[in-house]
């Protein structure tokens, strides 16, 4: 699943609510559709949506009844902001030792108040990870506000802006750069060209850089 | 704007389009409507969307063209897993004196070349902090599967179960609690109840805790 299908999916508030239901536990259809107050075809509907993409499964219980279940961990992390687009999605996985070793300690747990205590550490690391992660953000934003303005002060036209605002997350080719930005091959040569003749990239093993 | 509209507006792919356009610099309508191939009249109603929600602005050139922007940070975070269903959207925001500083730090960088090694030393960092944030989440799902088995054990009903996992996160008050799992008060304190008589939850002050 990629994040254009994952966004495609949260972009339904039947479909998150289905999603925030199960995250609980496993429901059958009847179930999720009088918690909901949503008819069951439309569940069905958005039931197969989510199975499709492997998010959610079925399973039946020995007294046959049908349940659906989150199958998969799943982050999306997205970031909107003047100067960036950025949408990542992964599956949240740990490698088979790691989560063995992991079982283990966290099986000889025995009263719940120590799974307690031990979630509500891990979710504050995790908080204090985001908040990290955020004032990153924050950083990168005004960077990128003032780099912008220098970028503008150089450049003759849009296109010179769009290249070298680019080339500052990295090196790049030309296709790679004619791909990222949405402009055909011609445009980006020459906007690359316009750029090395007023020497402020140069380019390295087939990649352009800023000097 | 809450993350229910931003995952709403973000539902849709043609917006991320235009999203990702506007964030390399300012577009006027037309431009974008060309850049990719969808007509203005949709693309005038997309970012009426945006603007109304306050994602996108307007401005005028001086030579009265008509741009829009994108109006701010923002970020989303989603985690969807067996045991939990988190989405976090918030205005990535940085405190006026330490964006003072910041300015003036990254104002005095005179090359290009500075830039780009900041940006990529601060994106660097930022990835480490998502790993980092990714491995703690997935120790969080580890306990919570442990820790949901136990529950299962010691429940004798689904109530009970998706109280006790409730409570796991922290102390809740019976009526937080019966609007988090999105149940009648009376069936809430019916499951606390018996929770109680069991011996498995205690009550300080308001707040059901597990033993």
């Amino acid at each position: 699943m990629d994040s254009a299908q994952l966004l495609d999916i949260l972009g339904n508030e039947n479909r998150r609510r289905i999603l925030q239901l199960l995250s609980r536990r496993p429901y059958y259809i009847s179930e999720i559709s009088d918690r909901l107050d949503v008819g069951p075809k439309a569940i069905i509907e958005h039931l197969d949506l989510l199975s499709s993409v492997g998010l959610v499964e079925f399973h039946t219980d020995n007294q046959r009844r049908k349940y659906c279940h989150i199958a998969h961990n799943v982050r999306l992390d997205v970031f909107v902001s003047p100067h960036s687009y950025e949408v990542e999605s992964e599956p949240v996985e740990i490698d088979t030792k790691e989560r063995k070793r992991l079982r283990q300690e966290y099986g000889s747990i025995n009263a719940l108040s120590n799974f307690s205590d031990e979630l509500q550490r891990l979710m504050s690391l995790r908080q204090e990870l985001m908040l990290a992660q955020r004032s990153t953000q924050a950083m990168i934003s005004e960077l990128m506000d003032v780099c912008a303005e220098t970028i503008e002060r150089i450049s003759s036209d849009y296109l010179e802006g769009e290249i070298l605002l680019s080339l500052m997350r990295g090196g790049q080719t030309t296709e790679a750069l004619s791909e990222e930005l949405n402009i055909p091959l011609y445009e980006a040569k020459k906007g690359l060209y316009q750029l090395k003749e007023k020497g402020i990239i140069k380019k390295d093993r087939e990649k352009w850089h800023v000097r």
